[in-house]
């Protein structure tokens, strides 16, 4: 049966998992302070005004910009100081003209006033009078009210993940919970007759399971709720029930081994055994990954993983990783930035087959000033390979290779 | 006392604070599943060979390899079948000359074989024979016993950070626990009479208090533990005995407000009021974030951050991150990879000083396959400057400003 499908770009597989997709992650409300890395459900509209009032942002003198006019150093303008503004308080009296206010850094505006003097183009006269030496415009050295942000306007956009900057201007509008996204609960099934648990002592020809707890791993890095199911048997009926029960558990599920086109392909057989639409694809055009099954059971995404350690992470970052973080794929320009943000130069000639994208392990380090990709070799069942790597470097499917000196997209991990 | 403070550059107000830091991150053993992000506190020595035995990488055949030279498609070499590799199990017999015994990807090979034939290069003659058209040598689609990892290597080095490949690996080599650094508790302090709760309504003249919030989720992100004891007011004795309160029960102390160098500048006084050597610095050559404080009270360093939300965000990241992340600072080369890992085309001119460094909001887009940084500009009073950028730009000490089409190195954020 999967013999029968061609192998997607990347392109292709995640517009075909998309064509299915349903918002998967309902809102919950969070304490702001506990809603870091969430994705907000709905956007955030501002309901006062940052500031409330008008602010100096220097320590000086609030005065009527007009006083100031050609002032200078050979001729200041000199101004009456009628009182200090205190920090926290709403100034008692207007600044009437030719009159001047002490303000500090944040203090509040005193009616009448337009600008602030910083303190170092003043000089003190007497106890009562400063000479201005530099002219001030309206408006010069405050932060009008509402300029930070200002009532009915959106605060932040739907979607958007939460940062430390936000927590502050949100905190800042009075807001104290927001509604998040809720987080992606998968369930991560490994398959294969060779694998005993991580706990347990493998015999002769048995291995511990390492695709369980990498993925577990990935899916908490994007946010998600991990849950594992633990070593199953390649075994049509035990993966079934195994599978089913993740299924009920979970918004997506991950399936790791026995998805190589073998005899022992049981894997696609017990997706499509589930209901439609079933397995949409099986291959991927990618170097390592390419045995990759994509599927929809109930309205669930699941995704049969390559057994093999690299594979299983890479095939996780490239197809998993944006829908457990954003519930879906990126698009247009924005893909590359945010996947494979950094620019590096490859140290080495790589060969790729024209239509496959090709996914290289490498070690970055720097030099002059210049950011260097140096490929880490090895076979893809070897998971010290990506543990000894530092970034994943792309050759994108158009071409057939890079050569030494040339530069490569690369995401760090 | 402050005034007869130089401004340093950030390199040597690093190594001001790191001539005085201590290992203040104790060692405490978590469960390997909980142990991703953290630090490793020693090095992690592998106790058993990965895998523990010679496995197939391909779906095949295992033979001796001399059986198969000189084989091709045009004169095949034939080789008599003799068994299956059960996946998980130890193959009873030998292979002998002329035989070859049908194995799965993972399987282990039989005594006597020292190569695979992939399936794709063999050709069925009758029941118990096949037809190998392609050569293998020894070793061939094989991975050797502790080719992955072997025993007595080290697994990972002190201070590597957890990564979800990291998960994997140790778990198979049966680790199932692991020491890490104890995570930085970080206390956060507010000071300013204008400033209340978050939680609070403003009155007039008065802010919500947006650092303590902003600096809450920035030690998050980084690893930390945060604990806030609120906004201050700007009074020597109440600041003192909760800067007491907040040294006894964190690591590292962070102060914001309260820091630019004016009249109700008593922020240093109450740091120096506490110990020897008290602040090391007020002042570092940046922009923005100048007015800092660097001290060491009870040997744990303390920081006076500038009131402003968005310098008091750059500073963190510049300052104290790496002290939350990595219990120090990165030094040589490793540095701006690590910190500033993006490169982008500035759009506009932009002027700095020579000697200092500047830090530009940017945002950041993607056009005809280049990354570019696109400015925000606003005063550094306004947290939504930080809300809209994606990134943080630098203008190297060396430099007197960008041009336009320069390239930038770009912390996303």
């Amino acid at each position: 049966m999967a013999e029968f499908f061609k192998a997607l770009t990347i392109k292709e597989a995640r517009a075909v998992i998309t064509g299915y997709l349903k918002e998967f992650r309902p809102p919950v409300k969070v304490p702001l302070l506990e809603s870091l890395d969430r994705r907000l459900a709905f956007a955030v509209t501002a309901l006062e005004d940052v500031p409330g009032f008008e602010r100096s942002t220097v320590d000086g003198y609030a005065v009527r910009a007009r006083d100031t006019y050609g002032a200078s150093e050979g001729l200041p303008s000199y101004v009456e100081v009628c009182g200090e503004v205190l920090m926290g308080r709403q100034p008692e009296r207007e600044v009437g003209a030719g009159q001047a206010w002490y303000i500090a850094t944040g203090g509040m505006l005193p009616r009448g006033a337009d600008a602030v003097v910083m303190v170092e183009y003043t000089e003190e006269l007497d106890g009562s009078t400063i000479g201005i030496t530099r002219p001030v415009a309206p408006g010069e050295n405050v932060i009008r009210k509402g300029e930070d942000i200002s009532s009915g306007e959106v605060a932040l956009p739907a979607g958007h993940r939460i940062r430390p900057q936000d927590l502050g201007m949100l905190s800042s509008v009075g807001v104290n919970a927001v509604e998040v996204a809720s987080r992606v609960k998968v369930g991560i099934i490994s398959t294969g007759d060779e694998l005993v648990c991580p706990g347990d002592k493998p015999g002769p020809g048995q291995v511990r399971d390492i695709n369980s707890y990498t993925l577990y791993g990935a899916v908490e890095a994007c946010g998600g709720e991990p849950c594992l199911y633990g070593a199953i048997p390649d075994n049509f009926e035990k993966l079934k029930s195994t599978m089913k029960q993740a299924l009920d558990e979970n918004d997506l599920v991950l399936l790791s081994g026995g998805s190589s086109v073998g005899v022992r392909d049981v894997a696609s057989r017990v997706i499509d055994s589930m209901g439609v639409p079933g397995v949409l694809f099986h291959g991927i055009s990618v170097k390592p990954g390419k045995p990759t099954i994509g599927a929809i059971v109930e309205g669930k995404p699941v995704f049969g993983l390559p057994g093999h350690p690299v594979s299983t992470l890479i095939i996780f970052e490239i197809m998993v990783a944006p829908l457990v973080r954003d519930g879906g794929y990126p698009s247009g320009e924005a893909e590359s930035l945010t996947e494979f943000p950094l620019r590096a130069t490859m140290t080495r000639n790589l060969r790729s087959a024209a239509g496959r994208e090709d996914f290289i392990r490498v070690k970055l380090y720097r030099r002059d000033g210049r950011v260097y990709a140096e490929p880490v070799l090895g076979k893809s069942g070897l998971i010290t390979t990506m543990v000894k790597a530092g970034g994943l470097a792309r050759i994108p499917p158009g071409k057939e290779g890079v050569e030494a000196g040339e530069t490569v997209e690369v995401k760090l991990f």
